[in-house]
């Protein structure tokens, strides 16, 4: 966590200083770079990755009056613990979530008819998978935690409640800078009810659910399986003599369905999915009049010879949901995408939806808001060709396609139903076995981006074969060279809409002479440097390209005197030294990132983007490869840095 | 964490619902349990303690007119790092610290003359010593985490500023529960200038600095050396060459003095100890009008041959400190112990000034307060007899005398004056080996309690000979048995006034017969048992003692369902089952906690006070002398516990 730069200040420093010229108030402003719509877990993410930029106007609406209290969504994926990392709030929810460390698998008991049998237990996360636990959190304090990373932005970014979207109206042949989006909204506050506000958005952003309006006013549709089971969820403080009341728990019984417990935060309460009758096609749960009772009857039977009291029922629903997907997340049609930009996205459940038992749902919406804030960001802030903006819907509905497919499969083994009239009883062995298969799916760290304007050759994957080009940067442990702390290297990418450079270097390390001097060299020095063409005049050097130094050698066995001047760039209004650039090995620990990540010991570059997705691997001396990347979607800027290089 | 005990609650856990009698306003309530006059971190350390509790009414009064903002000092112990851990909020103060991971010394270069060399660098914490890192942080943000802990408390409570104490009067003769000290404050808030307050309080407590008020109305006086040698110090932004600059570093050169240097939180700041010239015995450094730039320039000097800019200072000062201490912390004479009770206590820099090099004073005074919190609790709460209080002096005036001696010898040592008329030159050699052989008491883990009515017989040491009876109970990792957590087992341990009664298991687990099950049986269900006989009626049975037991298997090979009940209590108003009581070693990671803290494998009971200090070692069997260390000093109260049992 880095401060004081540019002066001291009291305070507590995850509390930016105010931008020059705030919003406020409780009408919404004339005109905005980025609307969005909908405060859920996408609407939010998304909200908190602008809410950083001071020269970005946004504002966020939501139907309901408030922040939401109880939420649905709880599981949070290992992968979205490390995005949280770069929004600066993980260490909170690994405190307050419950960590989901195994999982459980119960059958019938062959041995005594109408008894469940526990079949096996497995580790929930494969060893060195994350260095993040998957966890279970109740989604309103994901939203609390977003709220608080907006309140405390520069531009002290809260949304407003009680806006209803009408209607919006692209002006398609507006030019590309343009608020060319009209939008009407109607409140329900007090004292407004029915007032119909007008704005004039740059972009608009749809994250308002399943039912998204925004979703319609692009005439596009969520497509895919009509749901063909009904479960039960509740949220319960209960009694039980079942022993893994406190392991995620997957659990078939002979006759009575199955259950997928959820042990959630604070040590008592837990989570029950209950398989209900298997539904007639086309029967809606709303037509059956399903109670909490009968829940927790089923709980009962499917629990035996375990018993299952419930003594507070904190919230329960009844939904037959089905995977469903939405062809193209912006506005432009699919043949118009050379002639055309993009101006309104959609988000989220409006994307795309999940049955909430592979606890995808959350995670994946907020993953869709990861990929396109920062290229929002970039546009509106000048850096990066509009263009870029198609790259949203090209790299996220290909991921949400495959996990929605993963979805299906998991639903349908764990209910045991078939596509069509085949109907199969559920296989616990085939349950534990898929989940163990799938555990990178689950964790969210199996993603792996498809081809757009981002894509690099992979012609260079062999320098780092432990670092997938397409997909998220895996963090490993390291020492920082100036002080010695033992950190995790991914955690220095916050969501700031930087890119990071991790310069791998070779067995001389900086030394003259050696790759990484030369390279140093190239980006601080070169009119060709995608540093020096990149970044803005006045800002500081690492600003848009953030370049670290990981080194062979030991930290006591590094001289920071000798390092080349762009490992210790000086930066703010006095010049001050950042030190934060230069790592090692953790070779006490006998965790050396070199070979945890299969990094060539001649040295390269791996270059990721400020969505913590690995862009390109290349050699040291790719100086001009470096250059063309970005040259391929960036805006060349003023070749004038500050003397602090 | 736990939470949801008593029902569902939306919203941050960590914000406890509110007692049903809050004190608020802007004045003070007309008669206290406690008063507090002093918002340090003894202070608030204690108030934070109290605030817990909501049937003992606190409250806490600061001459100042708000919050510290700049603080002056900065260091945090591994010790005190645990006791964060223990209020809650460790995890905030590692994330904004700096982390002293190394400690270089630099030496005059003998090649060189007039320059300075690298003569070493050591690990700043030995291997193994604590789970928590040494770090710095601003005085001020520590008193923000304190604030935040009473703010959320059951209490809501918040200090009142602007008021001085005036003076106090104790009535000695009171009966031991009354309010029988009369205290009276000037109150300096606009449009109260000048107004005094009275109030009744059963007990107070001067955690008001050097210049304690509360100090001097009992008569005590600071002793000690006067001050022979004048420092400065400063918090400054600039630019150096100086290859450690992010290092804790100490720097001795020839000619122009030392320099303690100590990196800070945020990435930029630095503090610098500068040693001043010699001060003639009984000189004063108010008369000596050094500036800011003397300062500067005396770095400049000492850092030859690096240079040094500084752009901004923060705060800087010039001071001269002794090691000074106070005979007693209460008010009760030394030759009155038997036959009076202390009503009036002192902590922190009320009862001992140390030299801020050694990075002791705030730590050394919050651990005050962490003593005489949970005793002044008991007391309050009807749980233990008034005389325990004798032992909070007892305690911790032989502890400050410890330290101040340390202190002063390092302080010397530093600065190269001996006692008396000899100066000798500062040896870097003998710095840095006194450094090292002391790290522990730096770190603040090598603190042993002495004799007081608190102290029970050591003759079952060798049970658990990691864990020294009288200091402080050194945490290991261990796996959580119902949910297979990975944890620290020290964690377990709130600043909640409760005591930690760890069992660790022999070979045959809590098998029906073994030396465990009878424990939990006697515990359980004995008249003789603590449990039974100190926890008041209606409480949870583990709202005294606190009982968990550590096994020698594997998780995966404990059953929890044939647990004895009382390692799986029923709690709350709904008698929900508390999961959190059984652990395993951590064996997958390799290190067991037998092994690590020596535990003998045929068991033994490890007693932990609420201030984390081990309390006995016994045998797993030792029903009666585990009965009696607790008739000691605590009240029996009910039989009757609450079917929970």
């Amino acid at each position: 966590m880095q401060f004081h730069l540019n002066g001291y200040r009291t305070g507590d420093p995850a509390v930016a200083e105010p931008a020059a010229e705030l919003g406020g108030g409780d009408a919404l402003p004339e005109t905005v770079d980025v609307l969005i719509v909908g405060c859920g877990p996408a609407g939010l993410a998304l909200a908190a990755q602008l809410s950083a930029f001071p020269e970005i106007r946004t504002a966020i609406v939501e139907q309901k009056s408030g922040p939401l209290l109880r939420g649905q969504a709880d599981g949070i994926a290992c992968r979205t613990m490390e995005m949280f990392e770069a929004y600066g709030f993980a260490e909170k929810v690994l405190k307050e979530a419950c960590w989901v460390n195994e999982t459980s698998f119960w059958k019938p008991d062959e041995t005594r008819p109408g008894s469940i049998v526990r079949s096996g237990r497995i580790q929930d996360t494969e060893d060195g998978l994350s260095e993040f636990p998957h966890v279970i959190l109740n989604q309103a304090r994901v939203h609390d935690f977003f709220l608080e990373v907006m309140r405390n932005a520069p531009t002290r970014l809260v949304p407003h409640y009680d806006r209803r979207l009408v209607d919006l109206t692209i002006d398609t042949e507006a030019p590309a800078g343009a608020a060319a989006v009209d939008v009407r909204l109607e409140r329900a506050d007090a004292g407004h009810e029915g007032e119909i506000e007008t704005l004039k958005a740059r972009y608009v952003v749809g994250c308002d659910g399943a039912r998204s309006a925004v979703r319609g006013s692009l005439g596009r549709e969520l497509h895919g399986d009509s749901a063909n089971a009904a479960w039960g969820v509740m949220d319960v403080l209960a009694v039980t003599d079942f022993p893994d009341i406190r392991m995620k728990a997957l659990i078939q019984s002979e006759q009575e369905g199955s259950i997928v417990l959820i042990p959630r935060e604070g040590g008592y309460l837990v989570r029950l999915y209950v398989e209900l009758d298997k539904l007639n096609a086309g029967e809606r749960v709303r037509n059956r009049n399903i109670t909490v009772e009968d829940l927790i009857a089923a709980v009962q039977r499917i629990f035996s010879p375990y018993s299952f009291s419930a003594k507070e029922v904190a919230w329960w629903s009844v939904y037959e949901i089905g995977q469903r997907l939405t062809d193209k997340f912006d506005d432009v049609p699919e043949d118009a995408t050379e002639t055309r930009l993009p101006r309104v996205f959609i988000a989220g459940d409006a994307c795309h939806t999940h049955s909430p038992k592979a606890g995808q749902g959350m995670n994946v919406s907020m993953q869709d808001a990861f990929n396109l804030g920062w290229k929002l960001a970039a546009v509106i802030r000048g850096l990066a060709e509009p263009a870029l903006l198609h790259s949203y819907s090209a790299e996220r509905q290909a991921v949400a396609k495959e996990l929605i497919d993963f979805d299906r499969e998991w639903a349908e083994i764990l209910s045991g139903t078939k596509k069509g009239s085949e109907i199969r009883k559920p296989d616990p062995k085939v349950t534990q076995d898929y989940f163990v298969r799938h555990g990178r799916y689950t964790a969210g760290t199996a993603t792996r981006l498809p081809a757009s304007v981002l894509s690099a050759a992979d012609g260079f994957q062999h320098l780092a074969r432990g670092l997938p080009i397409g997909m998220r940067f895996h963090s490993a442990p390291v020492i920082r060279v100036a002080d010695a702390k033992p950190m995790q290297l991914g955690h220095v990418a916050a969501a700031d809409g930087r890119w990071r450079l991790y310069a791998f270097a070779g067995p001389d390390g900086a030394a003259p002479g050696s790759r990484l001097a030369a390279l140093c060299a190239f980006l601080a020095g070169d009119p060709a440097s995608p540093v020096r063409r990149h970044t803005p005049a006045g800002a500081d050097i690492d600003a848009v390209i953030d370049l670290r130094a990981v080194f062979q050698q030991g930290h006591r066995d590094l001289a920071v005197d000798a390092m080349p001047q762009l490992l210790k760039p000086v930066k703010g209004r006095y010049g001050l030294v950042d030190y934060e650039k230069m790592f090692s090995p953790d070779l006490k620990a006998g965790q050396d990132i070199f070979d945890l990540r299969s990094i060539d010991r001649e040295g390269c570059m791996v270059l990721v983007r400020p969505d913590q997705y690995v862009a390109s691997i290349l050699p040291l001396d790719a100086h001009g490869a470096l250059a063309d990347y970005f040259a391929g979607f960036m805006i060349a800027r003023s070749k004038a840095l500050a003397p602090a290089e």
